[in-house]
């Protein structure tokens, strides 16, 4: 999506650590109009009619998934990090490595919320190595749904979590895939 | 705002230690079509014309902050707890003591995304004892903004942190306040 990267060509910061700050319009300030675009875009890629809900992982991703809900006139459920005294009863969990803290969360999504018969689109606004995502889908599978599509606005191509998800055959679609990232500059996959 | 009230009537639980479950379409499972409702409701109370930006805590406070943000045509922002590596540089801060977690956490705005120019709306989910809210609003005064209202969807009124922001002159709208919760039920207090 020219936009974003465009966006991110002209905000975006680059971090010691392969970090790529876009927290001026994605992830700490949100643009809410522009992730109407970005919401606009992934129903070009997938079958949004035929969708029950959006599931994404909290934080960073509640905004964006919240605005492709509403576009598309379904629920946004999010999946919270670690137990909290909020959540009683069943519960599907997934065990990831969070790259943001450097150690072991679980992903909680309870059973009330995701069952059998829902057809499920992940959005997230990151991925890198996709830890968070395998867990998304993991619950995903737990519950028996099924996976419409998954949907990510800015992933980093060389921490390579979504090349390998990719080859496994799940449909993904990135809309902007960040190759390279130091002080040159960035550089963007092809479309 | 009776519907508000209908719907925790029908879909809220009671759950020991005074924690009002509304998890189906406040703020796990998020209905997103309900929630322009609540933004509707909002600006009616706040002169939204005027505002700059909504500011919300993570993570709940989210999927409701950016569905106003979205409305009313501005950005959302949200504080961050605790500090993550991806924030660089200079930080407004404020301790508060998370009723969640039962411990303090610190929530952060990064300097770039709130100044002396901005009129803040502060959207919230929940408020109990106030201390996330008290955490925005200094931050708010930290960055010498200015305050144009506080949206709450679901106030605790017996654990008062509303009626002390209230009596201190703050304007704040609550959609329903509950004034007791037990195993009889719920009690709302009067509009």
């Amino acid at each position: 999506m020219d936009k974003l990267k465009e966006r991110i060509r002209r905000e975006g910061k680059v971090l010691p650590g392969n970090i790529i700050k876009v927290d001026g319009f994605l992830n700490h300030r949100v643009d809410t109009i522009f992730m109407e675009e970005l919401a606009d875009e992934f129903a070009k890629t997938f079958d949004i009619s035929k969708i029950t809900m959006v599931l994404t992982a909290e934080a960073s991703g509640i905004a964006l998934a919240t605005i492709c809900a509403r576009k598309y006139g379904v629920p946004m459920v999010f999946a919270k990090k670690a137990k909290s005294d909020n959540i009683e009863g069943g519960l599907y969990q997934s065990d990831i490595f969070s790259y943001t803290y450097k150690k072991k969360v679980t992903l909680i999504v309870a059973q009330d919320w995701i069952n059998a018969n829902d057809n499920v689109l992940i959005i997230d606004d990151f991925m890198a190595k996709g830890y968070a995502m395998r867990g998304l889908i993991d619950i995903v599978n737990k519950a028996g749904a099924s996976l419409a599509g998954i949907g990510v606005a800015v992933e980093k191509g060389f921490q390579s979590g979504g090349d390998s998800l990719r080859e496994e055959g799940y449909p993904i679609r990135s809309l902007a895939i960040i190759d390279k990232a130091d002080e040159n500059g960035i550089v963007f996959r092809e479309d």
